[in-house]
């Protein structure tokens, strides 16, 4: 596998765009990618049961295969009653007039201020115009990628290119968003961070299982601020451009996609809201992979963790009441908790017993990793092999600022 | 029931007092409440997996009955293993001594930061000095009161007196503290809010029942920051000093109890960390009492809630948004969400759609009361008889600040 430089439309026969149509004040808010043949679509979206009219159509839609998914920023079409079903259905069905192709192959998504109804009068036209831009490029990734942002500082995007054995070379790239309401939990087939995987690949069905299992160690291992919302969403299309055996069952094309979504999920983080610094919280010795997830999860969503590592305070004991909250099975005896910083590693807890001595060398050290803008916590609950990766960010001034804020 | 000014020794046959004993830099750390004869007592702990040996030991003990219980602040004896094990034991044995006392008849409860060992050396002495200086008064309440403070402002008392039928007059007071780490899910027998009721009543068995459900409708009811603390606990002492008629069963009694804990609880969340405005949330029309129950801890939990509360901000999709990650069932075309000051009441969200119109009258309203220093809001569900009340406060600036901070 090599990492690329790369966007929604470096895959064989995708094309996308983003414009400015007039849902926010100024910056981009609509984007396209589209295939020039159906592609193999598997979808993953939020469990919140307050979930917004764009993704009620799309959990609720048979065919397996999408051709285009149009996406707007700045208003997240939820909590808006039948009048949000038919508006996210008419963005479908401009959008498959625009390209010539049947509704049942578009998806629609949408990401934004909750509860105002879509200003369709601006939408529609926009839709006819980025349907005639379409394109393929960096510069037509990039003004897709921003136009799906919200309170996002920089735009996410990740790609990788896989040789197969049989020669094939099949690429795999995504972009996405997401920075506030960030505690996705995606349910395959039936998850506001947006994200859009586009590849060449060629599959054979729907691929919900192995989707599913690359879901739920990314975005669903991911935490800003605990709020799940209307919106997540998560789409791929593999439309099979590449040629080529199917991948169905293909080991390293999973591993790229799993890559992809990765990148893509720690770059929503590291641009949290408010966050200063990215927690890389790797859990094992737990009974089962799923309590490793499990306590993964919890222990970014504590706030009382986030916020000491926003003040560079070693009080890990924070980090082993959240493990306590999880519900997890482990033996005080056996954990080991440690931080590092890619280079220095501090022992916090070891032996039944606290390491650092208050005011001593370990906890100057400790101190010194916290300063960092990334910082590795390593759990071992000392009972069984299951484990799991997880990634969160501190809670800041910021944070409050920015959600104090957000509509007004 | 009559609400009167009254502390933990203000029933019949109790004595406190609260002094500094060293465990902090100046303010008070040590508290003690003791009765003349052992008295039915009732506990419900915390449910965190992590719990801390003071709480460990309270849930093993099998007496029915306490007379005395030792409390400190400034080191919470969490997570530390067997050494504090033995501390806590210590604690309740030299209390025993002091008293004259059987150990069995001994509560422990420890609140302040995690995973540092108790300096016992300030501790032991400090619990010959206070047994000597337990009285009855207001001025002793307010001590006890004061020392089991942390990052609290102000100290937390609640009482009330009852004439039964049968002309007895008895009394039930209680002392809490809690700020952070606040988000109790206590159960009885077997939750760092601290909360200590005291009572003369006469009781000829250990209450769980009723407890348990005086619990659920108070302190399980609010939430701070979403961290359930290792050293939650609230223990009821009632003995019997008041004479009478036992009051096992006895409606008014109970809801005495549940004035005094509702009272505790709601002055908890009102000193919560940072927090300058109170939540009131009464949630109604759920399917059952246990769904409004769920709903009411997840919206008042919700950091984006607690923001835009802060920032005075009527985004209420945020509340609905809450509701849906809850799981609990409603009906959107016939939900209605309300808030009000009191006074003023505004409809955000009713007949399926949003009321407020973006830079209109009702949202000039809504932002008006969302000024106050404290907000009700009305949701019901519209599908049942269920309902519940929940208190929470917003999240602030100074929230990050105390947290970010604690330790250093």
């Amino acid at each position: 596998m090599e990492i690329i430089d790369g966007g929604v439309s470096t895959p064989k026969g995708f094309s996308t765009y983003g414009i400015h149509c007039g849902i926010k004040k100024k910056r981009l808010d609509l984007a396209m990618i589209s295939s020039d043949r159906p592609a193999w679509a598997v979808g993953a979206y939020t469990q919140n049961k307050m979930r917004a009219p764009p993704v009620e159509l799309m959990v609720k839609r048979s065919s397996p295969k999408l051709q285009a998914v149009v996406m707007n920023s700045g208003n997240a079409n939820a909590i808006t009653g039948e009048q949000g079903m038919k508006d996210a259905q008419a963005m479908i069905d401009a959008t498959a007039e625009c390209l010539g192709i049947d509704s049942d192959l578009v998806g629609v998504a949408s990401t934004g201020v909750i509860s105002h109804y879509m200003p369709m009068d601006k939408i529609i036209p926009g839709i006819k115009e980025i349907s005639e831009k379409l394109g393929t490029g960096r510069e037509q990734d990039h003004l897709a990628a921003e136009a799906i942002l919200t309170t996002d500082k920089t735009i996410k995007e990740a790609a990788c290119r896989i040789t197969l054995k049989d020669g094939t070379v099949i690429t795999i790239a995504g972009m996405a968003k997401g920075s506030g309401m960030i505690s996705p939990s995606m349910k395959a087939l039936h998850a506001t961070t947006l994200s859009f995987i586009t590849t060449d690949a060629v599959l054979t069905k729907v691929p919900t299982y192995k989707w599913q299992e690359c879901i739920n160690k990314s975005f669903n291992m991911i935490n800003v601020d605990g709020d799940q919302s209307t919106n997540d969403t998560s789409i791929m299309l593999a439309n099979g451009a590449a040629g080529g055996k199917p991948v169905d069952d293909n080991h390293e094309f999973w591993e790229g996609v799993l890559y992809v979504l990765k990148s893509l999920a720690k770059q929503v983080v590291m641009d949290g809201e408010g966050a200063t610094k990215l927690i890389e919280l790797k859990v094992s010795g737990a009974k089962t992979d799923k309590e490793a997830r499990t306590t993964g999860r919890w222990i970014i969503s504590s706030a009382l963790v986030k916020t000491a590592v926003f003040g560079a305070d070693p009080n890990f004991g924070r980090i082993l009441a959240a493990l306590g909250n999880s519900g997890s099975e482990f033996d005080l005896t056996k954990i080991k908790l440690c931080i590092g910083d890619g280079n220095e590693i501090a022992v916090l807890f070891e032996n039944g017993m606290p390491q650092l001595i208050p005011g001593g060398e370990s906890e100057a050290k400790a101190r010194e990793i916290l300063k960092h803008s990334r910082i590795d916590v390593y759990l071992d609950l000392g009972i069984g092999n299951g484990s799991a990766e997880a990634w969160g960010c501190d809670l800041t001034y910021e944070y409050v600022k920015i959600n104090a804020e957000y509509t007004t």
